[in-house]
């Protein structure tokens, strides 16, 4: 373990726990939100809320970990032998970044083939785009991690294709009201993604040590609270703006199935 | 205890805590799920939410029992001397096994006789299979694997032959919607289950040691995992399914009782 200064733990250790409670809040607000819309889009929002709540449960655990790994012996804070277990990141990534392209895909309420063709492609490349960054997270190198990072930013290159191109004729064919949020909430993935590769490669580019950690700990907890609480909470918007259009009946401009 | 690497411990570790998350999100995913269904249905999704429920609480006991039998000592990773509990898997079997094709059976809305009869016969045979396969794995030898792990086929294949068979008219007259998936989670079911044996007897072929252990427990794990949360999210999809289909009367291929 890295020798961290008072500062740089709690800093750390805050961070964590502001990310638990962050998640577990936006959990509950999207559970309780599902009786507010119509039932097309419930599984959306019991979607976005699984997303954060897997996340908070990961966070706690990270928490855990975390505070294993210190000690405060005489008055100063020492590594205490046990690893602190980075993996929980990836165990959660690899459940909720394929859940999360899910639930962009079902609040769009596209035709039952495309919604299936779509989630799964994407799901299948974000767990792929997850599977590779791990052993590049892990790597002894910097060189490793330049390796699998690059070979990772193949699917992630993919799912952005997907969604700017693949996507842009359903999202035209999306109720006005709804539209612009639809928009903001793909831009929101692709930018709030974008930063896990900084993250990723601001330990590559020879930033060891304590500061390097604590970067790496703080920025990826940033980026799971806007990826998945931010994002969730333009999706629940998303799915009321459409149940309000379906009830009016300015829902027309999408295709009856 | 074999004596593990870190890097196979932490294997093991996160296999865990990554089916604990699965399962307890599984449960939400399912319970939330039943209000989108048929009242016909909602026992289905009960009890699919009950099988991970009880899933997830056996991973969570199986994670501490894993903790607690290993820890770090001066930095390095040593057995603690208490045993790894491994027995939570049969207990857990014995209970969530028969569930399993219980919520299959009744989602597919069965006459009230026919559900009874063939939930009650199906139930019965996964329970001894289960009870037959746990005195061949807290064998001391490899042939005493070999002879409990044949014994419990005997019901197994017993089961494959009423999936195969005795539903196949059952299945047949499932709406048009719902038929293919009903098709494939009972295919998924004896896939999935297919896969246990092969863990089983990996023991019993003299793959001992530390490696052994990790093959066990972390196919175990995937094992589970496909089998109730991935059988049951095609169990949600048939309920809401045959629900759509009674809700626009396209169900009518079922007699009615």
């Amino acid at each position: 373990m890295e020798n961290l200064t008072v500062g740089q733990y709690n800093l750390v250790y805050n961070a964590f726990s502001f990310g638990f409670a962050t998640l577990a809040a936006a959990t509950i607000f999207f559970w309780l939100g599902r009786s507010q819309v119509d039932t097309k889009f419930k599984t959306a929002l019991t979607i976005t809320g699984l997303v954060t709540a897997i996340a908070a449960y990961h966070y706690f655990r990270i928490f855990e970990s975390w505070t294993a790994s210190y000690a405060f012996i005489d008055g100063t804070l020492q590594a205490t032998g046990v690893p602190f277990n980075d993996a929980y990141r990836y165990v959660d990534w690899l459940l909720t970044v394929p859940l999360l392209l899910i639930e962009l895909i079902l609040v769009m309420g596209l035709s039952r083939s495309e919604t299936i063709s779509r989630a799964t492609r994407l799901g299948l490349l974000a767990a792929l785009m997850v599977a590779l960054g791990y052993p590049g997270e892990v790597a002894a190198s910097g060189g490793g991690r330049w390796i699998w990072g690059l070979l990772s930013m193949i699917p992630f290159l993919w799912i952005v294709y997907e969604l700017f191109v693949g996507l842009s004729k359903s999202i035209s064919n999306q109720p006005e009201s709804a539209r612009g949020l639809i928009t903001l909430a793909r831009n929101v993935t692709v930018a709030s993604w974008a930063f896990y590769p900084v993250v990723y490669f601001a330990g590559a580019i020879g930033l060891g040590g304590a500061g390097s950690e604590v970067i790496i700990q703080v920025g990826y907890t940033i980026a799971d609270i806007v990826a998945k609480a931010g994002f969730g909470v333009l999706i629940f918007l998303i799915a009321v703006r459409k149940s309000e259009a379906m009830a009016n009946g300015s829902d027309k401009v999408v295709p009856a199935e």
